[in-house]
C-alpha cells in the first residue's frame, strides 16, 4: 500500500462530499434479511389451543410470574443453566437488568443490610470499551463508573480484584463476557475462574453478567465460554452472579424473550419484589419461541443462519480494514460473533474521523460512547456496527471510514 | 324468608361439606369464553409486512420508546386523552404502576427537590376496600399506608383533602376511579372535581389514577367518568396526575398493552429514565392490537361483547344474595361494570364466613387482602369475583357462600 499525501486525501475525501451520501454505521441491530429468517414465529400461535402450558396453564391469562415451564426448559437447554435457576420475562434483558439494579438500590440484595441507594456513594467497575446502556443505568442510579481496560482475555483482573476485594463501595461490574460490545472479546477460561474466585469486601456486591452473545457465533467453530456458576460454586461465590440473555438477537429485538438466571438465594430474595411488580410477563410470546424453535437444537439452526447473514458483513468491514488501514489505525477487533467491531485510531483522532465521517455523510457511534461518562480517554475508539445496513451500504461506508481514518492521521502527522 | 334455625344452618352446612367440592370465587380472571373473544387477535399478525408501523417503523426491530403512533392513535380515540400525552408500554399496567412509584422514589418527580427515598417516611392514601397489589407496592416500597374509607360516589374526600393539603409526607393516592376495585363504585363529578382542585402540602404528591376498567360496563348505559386531565387544567393541577390503563381485561390478561398518560412535565421528566430502563416495549403487539380492533369502536363492540358473557355472572350472584342475605349481610354491591362485588357481613363476621366456606370446599380472597396491611378493621369486607368459574361452579359456590353468611351470623346472635 503506498501512502497517499494528504493533499490527495483531501481530495478523495472532496469528491465524498460532494455526493450527498446518507449511510450509518452507527445501529447494532439486525438486518433486514435477518428479521425474515423468524417470520414463521410470528404465525406459530393462532388459536387458543396453542396457548396451552403444561399443567393446564393457560397463556394467555394472568399468572406465572417467573416464566412457563417449557421455556425454563428450552432456555435451560440452550444455556446449561439449571431450570430452577431461570427467571424468563418479558421482551427485554436490558429491562431486567435496570430492573435488577433497581432492586438493589431500593431492596438491597439477598443477604445485605440495607439498600445500595441507603449507603452513600457507590461504585461499578465498568470495563471499557463496553456496552453504552450499561452504563446509561449507572447514570440514572447516581452510581459513580470507574473504567478498567479490557483486553482480549478479558478485563484487567488485577485491577478488579483489587478494586472488588478492597473496596466495599464497589456494588457492581458489567460483564459481557463472549463477543464483548463493542470489541468481540471473549473472557478466556482463566478470567472467569477469577470473577468466580472474587472475595469482595461488600456483601452485595455482584457481578452482572450479561451474555448476550450467548450462542452468536458467525463461524462454525463454537467459542466456548466457562460456565461462571460452576466455577462460583467451587467458592461457595453462586450468589455473587446475576446473568442476563435474550432472544433479541436470535427472533426479534423489540420482541423476543428476556432471560435471568441466579442463585436459589438470590432468587428468593427478589422474586417476592418481582411480584409486586407484575402478576407476570407475557407468555404467550414465551409460548410463541417454544413453538416455534421446539429444542435447543432449533434455535442453535437458526443462529446458523444468522451467521450466513452475518459473517460476510464483518468480513467486507475487516477485508478493508486490512487492505486500506494497516499501519494506520492503532488496531482493530476481528470478532467472531457479536454485532460490533472496536476500530481504534492514533491518540486523538476518533472525534476527528466521526466529524469527517459525517462531512461525507456517514454516520458513526459518538466517540465516547463505549466509556462511562461519554469520555473516550485516549479519543481512540470508534464503534463498528456491520448488521443493520444494505450491504452495498455497508461497504461504500465503510470505504469512506478508511478514507477519513487515512486523513485524520495525515493531518495530525503534518499538522 | 323465614329464618332458618341454627341447627338447620348447621345441617345444611354439614351436607355441602360432606360432598368435597373444590370452587373458588377468588379469581379476578376472565373466564374462558371471554378469552375466547378474542381468539384471532392471535392470528392478526402473522408476517413482516403486518409489522410495518407509520414513518417506515419496523415493529420488529429495536426502537420507539413510548410507543407506536398507531397505537397511541387508538388509545387516544378510546380514552379520549391526546395522544401527545399517552405512553404504550408492555404487557401490564401494574408494571408501569410499580415502575412510576419506583421512579418517584430513587429519582423523584418533575420539579421535585428529593426523590421521595430520601424524604424519611412517605405516606399513600388508600380508598378502601381497595386493590390489593396497589397495598403490595406501597408495602414492598416501605410507604405508610392511610386507610381512607370509600363510598358509592368515592372516597371520603374531606379526609383526603385534610391529608394531602397539610401533610407533606403524604407523597400519593390510589384511585381506582371507575368500577373501584373491588366495591364497583364509581367516583362522582363532585369526588373528580375534588381530586382535581387538591393543594397538595407535597409538591412532589401525585395521584395514582388507576383507570383499569374505564370501559367495562356490563349493561349497554354508559357510567361516565368525569375527565381527570381536563378538571386538573382548570386548576393547573395536570402535573398531579399518572393515570394508567390496559387491555388485560379487554383482550388477554396476560398479553395485553399497558398504557400511561401524563402531562408534558411529567413525561419529560420520567421518559429519560425509561429510556435507561429499556429500548421499547413489544410494539408487534401493540400492533396486533391496532389491526384487531382497528378503532375505538372496534373496541367498544368488543367490550359488549364481555358485558354479555359477565352480566348474568354479576346477576346471578346478586339475585342469591338478594333471596337469601336480605337482612342478613349489612349488605352488597350491584356494580354496573368492573369484575368484583363486595359482599360486607355483619361486623366480626368476614373471617368465619372465609373458615366455614373453606371447609365446604369454597375457597374465598383471604379476609384484609382489600385493606393495607391486610387488616379489615371491622372484619366485614368479602370480595367476590364471579368472571372466572364455570356458571355451574359460580352458582353452587355462590349458594354454600349465602348459606355460610347465615350461618356464620345465626352462631354469633346465638353465640
Amino acid at each position: 500500500m503506498s501512502k497517499e499525501s494528504l493533499s490527495e486525501l483531501r481530495r478523495q475525501y472532496e469528491e465524498w462530499c460532494k455526493k450527498g451520501l446518507s449511510l450509518d454505521l452507527t445501529r447494532g441491530k439486525p438486518g433486514r434479511e435477518q428479521l425474515a429468517l423468524s417470520e414463521e414465529m410470528l404465525g406459530v400461535i393462532s388459536s387458543g389451543d396453542d396457548c396451552h402450558s403444561e399443567g393446564g396453564l393457560d397463556c394467555r391469562n394472568y399468572g406465572c410470574l417467573d416464566g412457563i415451564p417449557e421455556a425454563k426448559k428450552l432456555f435451560s437447554e440452550l444455556l446449561g443453566i439449571p431450570e430452577s435457576m431461570l427467571f424468563i420475562g418479558g421482551n427485554s434483558s436490558l429491562n431486567m437488568m435496570f430492573d435488577t439494579v433497581s432492586r438493589c438500590m431500593l431492596f438491597g440484595t439477598a443477604g445485605s443490610e440495607k439498600p445500595w441507594a441507603q449507603q452513600g456513594k457507590i461504585k461499578f467497575l465498568c470495563p471499557s470499551p463496553g456496552y453504552d446502556r450499561h452504563f446509561a443505568i449507572c447514570k440514572a442510579m447516581g452510581i459513580e463508573m470507574i473504567t478498567v481496560d479490557i483486553n482480549p482475555g478479558g478485563p484487567d483482573m488485577d485491577m478488579i480484584e483489587d478494586y472488588v476485594n478492597n473496596d466495599p463501595a464497589v456494588k457492581g461490574i458489567w460483564c459481557v463476557p463472549k463477543f464483548s460490545n463493542p470489541s468481540g472479546y471473549c473472557y478466556s477460561d482463566e478470567t472467569v475462574r477469577r470473577f468466580a474466585a472474587l472475595k469482595p469486601a461488600a456483601p452485595d456486591f455482584r457481578i452482572f453478567w450479561d451474555n448476550a452473545y450467548a450462542i452468536h457465533e458467525i463461524y462454525d467453530e463454537e467459542v466456548k465460554l466457562l460456565d461462571i456458576f460452576e466455577e462460583a460454586k467451587k467458592y461457595g461465590n453462586e450468589d455473587l452472579i446475576f446473568y442476563f440473555a435474550s432472544t433479541s438477537k436470535i427472533t426479534f429485538p423489540g420482541s423476543g424473550v428476556a432471560i435471568m438466571a441466579a442463585s436459589e438465594n438470590n432468587l428468593r430474595q427478589m422474586l417476592p419484589y418481582v411480584s409486586a411488580q407484575t402478576i407476570g410477563y407475557d407468555k404467550i410470546n414465551q409460548m410463541r419461541h417454544v413453538k416455534y424453535f421446539k429444542n435447543a437444537d432449533g434455535v442453535r439452526a437458526h443462529m446458523k443462519e444468522h451467521a450466513r447473514i452475518i459473517r460476510p458483513r464483518f468480513e467486507a468491514v475487516i477485508n478493508a480494514f486490512r487492505e486500506n488501514l494497516t499501519g494506520v489505525a492503532r488496531r482493530w477487533t476481528e470478532p467472531k460473533g457479536g454485532y460490533f467491531i472496536d476500530l481504534s485510531v492514533p491518540d486523538g483522532c476518533a472525534k476527528r474521523v466521526f466529524d469527517l465521517c459525517a462531512g461525507a455523510g456517514v454516520k458513526l457511534t459518538t466517540v465516547g460512547a463505549v466509556y462511562p461518562y461519554g469520555l473516550d480517554p485516549n479519543d481512540r475508539h470508534l464503534r463498528i456496527a456491520p448488521t443493520y445496513p444494505d450491504f452495498e451500504e455497508l461497504t461504500l461506508a465503510t470505504e469512506i471510514l478508511c478514507l477519513c481514518v487515512k486523513l485524520a492521521v495525515a493531518e495530525r502527522e503534518e499538522g
